[in-house]
This record gives C-alpha cells, sequence and structure tokens, in this order.
C-alpha cells in the first residue's frame, strides 16, 4: 500500500497490538493472529478482549476508556464493533499519547477522547487524529478486521501513515455528540458482574444505585469488596477499571436481576 | 524419535503452526501452547479456531479449504476434530505448496486435497501425502493432538519426517470417496451466522438458499452486506472465506430459523 | 518493589509463566497477556486454563496436580481461583523442583504440595513455600491477578522474591487439613466429559463408579475409550491428566446424567 512517514521522533511506533472485539470465540481472532503472526513475527499481538456485546459499539465505546486505563504505554487497540462493515464508514486511526487506535468510525473513540480533551483541556491534549480512505484490492463484505484495520495497525507500527488519508477533528467523528458517560450497563463478565459506564470517581459511596428488572426497580447499596457482604447479596463497588460494577459474593448478578448489557442503571437518593 | 530428514531445499520448514480444532476453551490448547512453548520456544503456535463442531471431521474438512484461503504460505495446521481417537485411524502429514496438515485419517483432508487436484490437474497438483506410524512411549487414549500430532508437527517444523511413515495416495485416505462440496451449514459463528459449504464462487446471486426449519423449509435471497437490508431481515451472501453464508442484520440467524450445525441447505429455482 | 535474591544455582529462574485461572473469555486474561508483554517481552506467557469453575479453589486444587503433569519443567504457574480476593487471606510463593506457583493461599496447592510429599517423603521432597506479603501501590479490590499475583510471577521469573516475604511450612496454609484425594466432579469439559478428582493409577478397572444425579445413582463401568463402547453409553477411562473420567461416545455426560462440577462420585462394588 502507498505510505507517508509519521513523524517518528514525535510519535515513537506502537511496541504492540492489542485485540479489542465482539469477535468472540471462533476464527476471526485467529486469521488476525496468522496473519499478524507472519507479517510482523517480532510484534506482540495481544487478544485483550474479543467478548464485547455484538454489534453494539455503543457499549463498548464507554468502557475502552477504562479498559485501557492502567495498561502498558506504546500500545496500539486495535478496536472492531463494527455492525457496519461492508457500508459506507470510514477508518479512523487516533493517537493519545504514545497510544494509537485503529478501528471503525461509528463513535468507539469518542468518549475516549472527549475524555481525554476534558481532563487536559481541549487545546492542550496530546492527540491527533486522521480518517484512512486506503482500502485494499481483496476486500471481503464483512471482515475489515483483517482486510482494513489490520493493515492499517501494521502500518502504524512500521512507523507509517496509510494514503489516501486526511487529518480530521474530532468534532467530524460519527456519534460526536454522545454523552461523556453512559448510564448503563456496558458488559456482563464470567462471573456475571455488571460493569457500568459509571465512573467510580464520581459516585458517591453513600448513595445507592437502581437497576430496572422485569419486576420493578431494585435499589444496591455500596460494599468495599465481595468478602463484606453475605453470600448471595447484591452491592456495587470501584472495579478494577475504576468503574462502578454490581455485584453479588458468589452469586451471578446477571441472574439475581434478569438484566443484561444495555439495560439502564441510575443513583438514586442517599442510602438510607 | 527416530527420523528421517525432508528434502529441505524443495520443502522449507513451515515457519508457524496453527491449531484448527474442536477443543473448546478448556486446557487441551493450553496444553499444546505450554509444550511448544517449551519445546520449540521461536517457534509460534497460533490458535487459529477451537470451537469446530465437536466429533464432526465431516463439517471441519469442508471448512478447511476455505478457512486457510487468505492465510499466509509457510504455515503447517494441526488439524484435530478426532471422535475417532483411541481407535485404529491413522496419523496424517500431508504437504501442499508450501503448507502443511497434520492430523487424523478420518476425511479431514479430503475435500482440501480433491480441491487442490480439481483446481490444478490430477498430475500436476504439487502435493505429497504420508501416513505416520510413529506413536509416542506415553500414549495417552483421548489426546492425541497433545501425544501424537503435535510431535509430528513439531519435527515437521525442524525438517523432518517421524519414522516409521510411508507415502500415500489420496484414494488411500478414509472419506477418499466424500463429494467435492457440502451443502449443508458448516458452523454458527459467534453472531448466529450460518457459515455453509456452498462456494461463492459456483453460486448465483440470483437464485434464493432454501434452509429446512422447524416450521418448514425457508428461502432466503442475496444480498452484498449485512447495510443493505433491513434490521432482522435474513439474506444470503459472500462471507469472508468466500463461502455463502446465512445471516441477518443485527440478529442471531441460528435463533430466527432454530438451525444448527450439520443442518441442510439447498439452492432454489431463481429468486422471483 | 523491594527484592531479594533468589539462590540461583539451586533454583534456575522459571523459564515461562502458565496461568490457571476462572477468569473466564473476558478481559482478565488479556490485562495480563498485554501487561507481561510490556514487562517481561520475551517471556512466554501461556493461558493454560481460564475456564476453571467459578469461586471454587476446591476443585481446582484437585485437579492441578494432575493438570500439570507432562507439561514441561521450569514452568511458572500463576494460579488465581479467588473468592476471597479483597480479603485477608495472604499471597504464596511455591517452588517444586524446578516448577513455581503463586496464587491466593486458600487451599488451591494443598493437593499439590501434600502428593509431592507423599510420593518422596516429607523430609525428602524438594520444595520451598513462602508467604509474600508484599502489596503494591495501586491495588484494586477485585483483581489481584493483575495487581498482586502477575508482579510476584514476574519478579520470581527474574530470579528475585519480593519483600516483605517470609518462609512457611505447609501446615500453615488455609486448608492444610484438606484430604489428599477428591472424590467428587473438579471439571466438566467441552465434550460434557465429567473430570474427576479420583487418580486413576488408584483405581480398579473391574470396579463401576457411581454418580448421584436427579432421577438417583447410576453405575458406570470402565472401558479404555470411547470407541470401545456403543455411541451414547457412558463408561469411565483413564483420561489424558490420568484421572478417572467419565464420558459418553458422541454425548454429553453431563447432559445425560444432569450434574455438573461440584457433583460427588463414589467407588461401587466390584462390577458384576
Amino acid at each position: 500500500m502507498p505510505t507517508a512517514p509519521l513523524d517518528a521522533l514525535k510519535h515513537p511506533c506502537p511496541e504492540r497490538i492489542a485485540l479489542i472485539t465482539d469477535f468472540g470465540p471462533g476464527p476471526y481472532v485467529g486469521q488476525l493472529q496468522l496473519l499478524a503472526s507472519a507479517q510482523a513475527p517480532a510484534l506482540p499481538l495481544i487478544n485483550l478482549v474479543a467478548d464485547l456485546p455484538a454489534f453494539r459499539p455503543d457499549l463498548a465505546a464507554y468502557w475502552l476508556p477504562a479498559l485501557i486505563r492502567r495498561m502498558p504505554d506504546g500500545t496500539l487497540y486495535l478496536c472492531v464493533v463494527d455492525p457496519g462493515v461492508g457500508g459506507a464508514r470510514a477508518a479512523l486511526a487516533l493517537r493519545i499519547g504514545s497510544n494509537w487506535f485503529v478501528g471503525p468510525d461509528n463513535g468507539l473513540f469518542v468518549p475516549l477522547l472527549r475524555r481525554c480533551e476534558a481532563v487536559v483541556g481541549n487545546n492542550a491534549a496530546d492527540y491527533a487524529l486522521w480518517r484512512i480512505d486506503w482500502r485494499p484490492e481483496q476486500l471481503s463484505e464483512s471482515f475489515h478486521g483483517r482486510d482494513v484495520f489490520l493493515p492499517i495497525a501494521l502500518t502504524l507500527t512500521q512507523g507509517r501513515l496509510p494514503l489516501p488519508c486526511q487529518r480530521c477533528m474530532p468534532d467530524q467523528m460519527q456519534g460526536a455528540d454522545w454523552p461523556l458517560t453512559s448510564a448503563c450497563i456496558l458488559y456482563v463478565d464470567h462471573y456475571g458482574n455488571l460493569i457500568t459506564g459509571l465512573e467510580a470517581d464520581e459516585a458517591d459511596p453513600d448513595h445507592s444505585l437502581c437497576i430496572e428488572t422485569p419486576v420493578g426497580s431494585q435499589s444496591i447499596q455500596a460494599a468495599r469488596t465481595f468478602c463484606e457482604v453475605p453470600e448471595g447479596t447484591a452491592f456495587w463497588y470501584r472495579n478494577a477499571f475504576d468503574l462502578v460494577e454490581i455485584a453479588a459474593n458468589q452469586r451471578r448478578a446477571d441472574q439475581l436481576f434478569g438484566v443484561s448489557a444495555g439495560d439502564g442503571v441510575a443513583w438514586a437518593a442517599r442510602a438510607y
């Protein structure tokens, strides 16, 4: 593919790729790993998460800033939750500090970039955003993770930008008008815990959290961790991603409440 | 183990191993990776797919040619879907061009080799097939992926053939009489899409595809991709493996039709 | 972190890390892999098994000795099944021969160490056990695999012990009074096979195995392997880990009997 050099001094090449997808356990992650192994044998490619809720970039987008929070700098995150695959949506490459993000222009990077801007101030934030218009000769209709986004990512790890591409502004991204926070369940983990889009730093431990269930609204109080509540009791707490998470001690919270990813949550009045 | 050298000039050693199995998410893939990591630390071992339908080499066999279609040359595919493990079935090593295939003699490589012969003509196809009679001293009854096929694969990556072994002809393989194409669902992917054994190159977009469901036969028309049909609508299309796949826009086709891997499909008359 | 050197001559550093967890398919394994990739790029980190029954160290503990039986020496096993995370339970580092084990002090290493002592005699067994009191500055309440156990493991692979730590005796471990063998189902594998805690070396093929099911007790006889019994028939056999496993030829034994991990099994009188 035609490429242009990045300013290598200012932006060192990413040292590894981490996959963030809704590809599931099938062959899609494996095909990316096999291709990358042949084309960039020395580059680590880590399957960070592959079971994001399918077809839901709106959920993945709000988890992304937290998912990478304690992860190593110098990582390129290849993010593919892409229900619009095969349509007209563009491909984006985003650099924030020494990290890179490659994926579809469907809102996936909006909360991440807005949060970065909110933290450091709009003008000072160290980021750059490109729309990549390059397309491969052989392009499937349904697997742009393999045919478009992986080649873009591998090119960036070599310090080059695929051509044609153009710099663009955050306001030009799809989903640019999305809110900064999502008051809903982003992901149900393997233990049945409910990871929400609420930031723990912005939560008051004296407040209870309300969740809509098939049998009415339930109010959940805070606890520090699992062993502080009786077995089977639900609580909310600051999870390992610094998000508000609803769990139950040695029980599945998703089954306890009959809820799933995408369902809403809300802060209640102060717990009494 | 006793070994004999391959003709290294004509057949360069495979540069990586890719696993194609029905082992699922448990410890079986992990044990292969751990053993390979100790015995061949520099050799990449990629878990290409581990959730093939269990006990169904007849389904895996027809996906194999498509699954590897756009994958890098110089790969050894370790293929284990092996309901006859512990019985008398032989182990095979197959070279086609610069790729290698190791697995049980239960039909798994029949469509792959027949398709290769069909494409280039029986006499010209660049392949070689061996039956490997070597067995390890310590052999479990149920995990030949670890005890037989992995050691064979690692030996081949070192440019050697395990002994005893013997060259054999494609007609001597189990399943040698299987048809060239399988008109059924080979795999239901993570999104509920139905991957069939029908080749997209041999499909006419004006024809509709029939699928038998619990409530009768359903007729499905072609579309280019997901966003070309209304949400919830089913269609068939050329998937990323160049096979005919049945999907529904943002819905699970397997649940829509109540079907699963192994169920049949058939071309209908021209769509009207 | 502050560290002290291990006696490198007597105890060569582990050459790879293998993960044994109940983390499931989500982001927890991926975060460990991403951190390890940045902090120890040359060190292989293998996801040996991630779907152990959640919250059940009592089941994981009895599988551990068999799971690692034919695996390569020089491996550090990072074992995290940890319902007490965030509570007061300690972290352990255990060396047995050239292998290492890092994880919570909740019984996980008790059968392993007792079996090792039973085999070689209490005084002669080549092991060393430490309680690691080091804690990181940034410690989540729910993901000590990432925040505590991985840093300990990476430090050990560099030939150093995290400080503070203290040598301790096996009798001081939680679960020190657990029995040597567990007569129950430890794990249901991807095929629906039931892996029990019974050692095959201690089993008599003439005895049948009893399993409690929702419709009463069932008696199961031994067979060598799958293809020796009719399709759909259940049998017990020596599995690839040298444990007693209940399976059914091309059918799921878990569904056949309506049982799951944690359910009990027992030897019956001699089969007649």
